[in-house]
């Protein structure tokens, strides 16, 4: 059995698009699968009574030069959202549409790259229609994916078995039964990889 | 001139309890001298809005083990203090107290380990002072020296000159004007001094 890096991420958490550039090469050094877990952040930020950085003004400052430094050492490009935070509701239900299908990496990469690189207002409807569009995406297909019961029970029974499992913010790995929070833990991950 | 380590910090913080272990070392090998800067914790917490991870408990068990993890890397003890959160006033006021005498680094000394090893209860005045005593300070004279004006208003004007420079948490590290925060950023600090 090969091994796995369970990774439980939001699309609004600039933290989990630096990760997202990182896991797939990370996983392939290791010969590891990622198990892609798609949450709604705010869902387990309500659970946990846990919250952005940036409800901090000084952490939320610090943490954008942060995240800056690791973006340069990563070599990827990292623009912050001037509207962040998005309620990232919508998108989080795409992505878990698209979960387990063959158009998921191209869903995550037009929206991590509209919201993390192109800086486009996400929570705006028509928006999202032209980014997903752009990507070849027929975005009435995605809003209708969107609303399917099944679509939302999925990702609310993700986002339940983050909290259940202990996590309280984005991204978070599990290594077997070793959880790890934030994309500056990617070493610690690879190194519960062996 | 040589390089300088600005070290913000807190003895109830057992991030900056990991921060103390390796900084003295880490100062050496780059020819670097450490600026000790003791502040109130509670003071930048009340200042900024930020609180404890302890304060979300899904947030404060991680933390834990997270540190232990690191304890672990550095192979140096961590033993959590189950009287944590402590009131910290008093012990800060004692590093204000001892900063720039030849007796600085034995009260920190004293104080890190009773907190972080010994697990003892340091908000009673009785443990305090044997932790103290054991380590050949007089009681009376710290607390003598706790209560001058002159020391309280040094701890007040260092956590005050840490909020004016951004802190939000410790422990804080400056390298020239980039700022650190956390003892997991001790390899930025390292490189930074680079």
């Amino acid at each position: 059995m090969s091994k796995q890096i369970e990774f439980f991420f939001d699309v609004g958490s600039p933290a989990s698009y630096l990760a997202w550039t990182q896991l797939p090469s990370l996983a392939e050094r290791h010969d590891a699968d990622v198990v892609w877990k798609p949450m709604l952040l705010g869902g387990v930020f309500q659970a946990t009574g846990n919250s952005s950085p940036a409800t901090v003004e000084a952490k939320g400052r610090y943490s954008q030069l942060d995240l800056q430094r690791f973006a340069r050492r990563y070599g990827v490009p990292l623009n912050h959202n001037p509207h962040f935070p998005i309620n990232t509701l919508t998108l989080m239900r795409g992505a878990a549409a698209y979960l387990g299908t063959p158009r998921f990496h191209d869903y995550l990469h037009a929206v991590f790259n509209a919201m993390w690189v192109e800086q486009r207002d996400m929570h705006q409807p028509d928006v999202i229609a032209e980014v997903l569009a752009a990507d070849g995406f027929e975005p009435r297909e995605v809003l209708s994916r969107c609303s399917d019961p099944v679509v939302k029970d999925r990702l609310k029974s993700l986002t339940t078995e983050a909290v259940n499992r202990g996590v309280f913010g984005a991204p978070t790995f599990f290594v077997g039964a070793e959880m790890f929070f934030g994309q500056d833990r990617l070493e610690w991950v690879e190194r519960a990889l062996g």
